[in-house]
């Protein structure tokens, strides 16, 4: 996942989202369906075929076996590189060999940032070489580096919080840390810092930035992800170092000495790319116009392999609609898997999807998201409209096995979907456990080691189960009209 | 610690080492005490000291200050570096400090083998970038770097078991994995490898080596270390990849595809450099001629800070001694605390100590080393005379708040008391729990944030009560006449 601010344009060049006819399509589509209807209840073979769901997902590693093929033969993936067209190509063959239906691609323009090398040194008083990685976006050095004079704050509001001109020439060092948690509001709460602390320290005149990573662990890993800089504003280079690396210059500030660092990065922007979503599908039966959309997204941050982002999210979800598919029973909802191409840097993928839905009679009834790592799942959420909240119930019973939580009704969801939620699609979220996603999330430490093959089965299970129950409704999802809030 | 092959002289140009004439030295001196008497017990006085210490100890945060002052003030200080300078006057200044006395350098030319930068990739099947280190002291390659078919092998004996002209014009893939061991016996079986395997590959005619880390983590930190060449075989270029990455490329060997790698680069030696052990004491009363040794190295590699190897060790040491000195009783015999120079790199500083003993009367009768880890202490074990086994045990005794194992009388010690050991030095050995210690070991990871400080206290305890008790044997430490075997 990237953070948790959506939509934003990043290269000014991207497809434009038009949600006021989106949502009228939709509206049209829920209209003709949602008249008042009693909640009724699953039939007795939709529930057979659940638990066949789960006795078949607990013995079956398909879901292991594609982020393995995924993470070993395509490896990191970020958009715009040979990565992440290998992985188009390979999400149209591991379709096509699942017997999913309606294999197919969409084109996607996506940025194409390219890392290239940073190195990041204390000078003084200590000198030290700390490993480092640029932020996704950021602009890079001349090739001597920037050399400035060092001051440390925690975050956005103790930045400007400062005097004027108490940065100005001068390198941030944002020291925040972020909170472990399991439903992931540590991240929330940090990632500002990365996505605008560039942005507001150079219109405070800093020349550099460089943050404690957005993630948990104390292990040396810097993490990356998106910062975003303003139109108009300056645009200086970003860099993040790990946690115990911003332990020690935090210790390095401590001693009263004036800090010196320096910073080199070689990222640069290269012209926009072609990427694709990769679509397929299990027709539905009775009521095949109306979509249960199951996503993920397909590329990648570049230090890792991508195995929990969001290989796992692909893995699950692929592994999910295959075993459904070998139902002896046909759903009545379409159910859709959808691939998305570029979620990390600005959702792009996402925004032509649902641009594009405008044109298909905006279908899409319920949606499912993977996107928070390889599980298991500990909690099912929703965001339905209250009058199918039995429905949710009896779907929250048929995973009795799992021995889930029971979340509330205000599931934000992901990034991907989050452009349909906001247009009244249902959500149903098996909530994957964070514990430990900030961990390995965004860092090159995102491998397949990382994949627990028994957790993603559960996972798998969850998804499986809910992806069935949502298409086979007795009643009908009606569109939410509560206004969606920020998505996690 | 280091491999665990000693006494290589990895430059051919260091100090020789004369053992027959310490050995001389050290029968004479232990010929003179060690007539028969009758084991003996630690006066009342000796064992309420031991239990102040172990009050004090279990509230003094000095050797997590030093490990942590060590690592954020000096950081990397492989052997020529400016760290290692930086270390050596940091080792001066806090034992000035903390009050020890006569501290003073010994001067040690040390090799100056610079990493510079490598990089390794998988060209074929499914192209991928995998963070490496170069082996320490391997050569780098030319700048376009080195590209060939690979050939994957568990270790050296199924090297030599290939055909002829299997590897020539190759680049090997050694894939062998380390056992996690408390004791950490599972990397005198695994590293081989690492010190050997490049030698043979070459004497094969490979062009370049590439080894599964020798460690047991699966983070994706690569695991640097010595390798060493033979004097006229040929040097070819050697890197480690982590165990997730050796995982990956396993996986495209087993694909049945020809494998081929690209390895860069730009490892280099310098000429020869000069650092120093740094010595420090707690003069002996009565018996101040005998001296019990306190030893743990001060250099590191450098792509970690070497907070556990072997910052923890230098800490543990420093940290005991302290305690020591504060009591209100002065030890019998002298207690010195040595931190020797370049133990990574051939252990030129224990070569150049052991061989300066020779000129002091080798008055060396007991050792204790900290090199491997921060602790806990979870045995107790010891290379002694037989005849001083009941002192062994009454050291064990005072121990029992600490709640060890008794470990045997075959304590094999580190790589700095080897060569005093192999002369007939006794050694007390307060074993630290290796079970973790080699996801960490000459990986970027190891910084501060590894070293827990209870764990760290109590290790100190386990010294400060070893040393002390051993400072005060009221019989005598005869020397050791059964052969010593080659150390962990």
């Amino acid at each position: 996942m990237a953070a948790n601010s959506l939509g934003t344009d990043v290269s000014g060049r991207m497809h434009i989202f038009k949600p006021l006819l989106i949502a009228t399509s939709l509206l049209a589509l829920h209209g003709r369906i949602s008249a008042a209807e009693p909640a009724s209840t699953f039939s007795k073979t939709d529930l057979r075929a659940a638990k066949t769901l789960h006795e078949r997902a607990s013995k079956d590693d398909t879901a292991y076996q594609l982020v393995q093929s995924l993470t070993t033969e395509v490896g990191a993936r970020s958009a715009g590189s040979a990565g992440d067209k290998a992985a188009v190509a390979w999400g149209v063959r591991e379709m096509q060999r699942l017997g999913f239906s309606n294999v197919r691609t969409m084109e996607v323009k996506v940025p194409n940032w390219v890392r290239g090398e940073a190195s990041f040194k204390v000078l003084a008083p200590s000198p030290q070489s700390m490993p480092t990685l640029a932020l996704g976006g950021s602009v890079g050095t001349p090739p001597e580096g920037i050399e400035s004079d060092a001051v440390m704050v925690k975050d956005l509001a103790a930045l400007s919080a400062l005097p004027a001109d108490a940065v100005r020439g001068r390198i941030v060092f944002f020291n925040n840390r972020m909170e472990r948690t399991r439903d992931g509001s540590g991240y929330g709460a940090a990632v500002p810092v990365r996505t605008a602390g560039p942005a507001l320290a150079g219109s405070l005149g800093a020349v550099g930035v460089v943050i404690r990573s957005v993630g948990t662990s104390t292990d040396r890993f810097p993490h990356t992800g998106t910062t975003r800089y303003t139109p108009d504003g300056p645009r200086i280079p970003a860099v993040a170092i790990s946690n115990p690396d911003a332990d020690a210059l935090e210790r390095q500030f401590a001693s009263g000495k004036p800090v010196r660092l320096r910073i080199t990065s070689s990222s640069r922007d290269l012209p926009q790319a072609q990427s694709a979503n990769v679509i397929g599908e299990i027709p539905g039966t009775d009521r095949a116009d109306e979509i249960v959309i199951l996503g993920a997204h397909l590329d990648s941050w570049d230090p890792g392999v991508g195995a929990i982002d969001d290989g796992a999210g692909v893995a699950i979800i692929m592994g999910a609609v295959k075993l459904i598919r070998e139902l002896p029973v046909k759903p009545r909802r379409t159910i859709r898997v959808v691939l998305f191409a570029n979620e990390e840097f600005g959702t792009s993928g996402s925004q032509a999807y649902t641009a594009a839905a405008a044109s298909e009679s905006a279908r899409h009834v319920l949606g499912f998201e993977a996107d928070f790592g390889a599980g298991p799942v500990w909690r099912l959420s929703s965001r339905v409209n209250p009058a199918q909240q039995p429905i949710v119930d009896q779907v929250y019973r048929a995973l009795a096995p799992l021995k889930l939580a029971r979340g509330n009704n205000e599931a934000r969801g992901g990034a991907d979907l989050d452009g349909l939620a906001k247009l009244g699609m249902a959500l149903l979220s098996p909530d994957l456990d964070g514990t430990n996603y900030f961990d390995v999330h965004h860092t090159a430490n995102d491998t397949l080691a990382q994949v627990d093959p028994a957790a993603l089965r559960q996972s798998v299970t969850a998804f499986a189960i809910g992806a069935w129950l949502g298409a086979q409704n007795p009643g009908d999802w009606q569109p939410v009209t509560t206004p969606k809030p920020p998505r996690r």
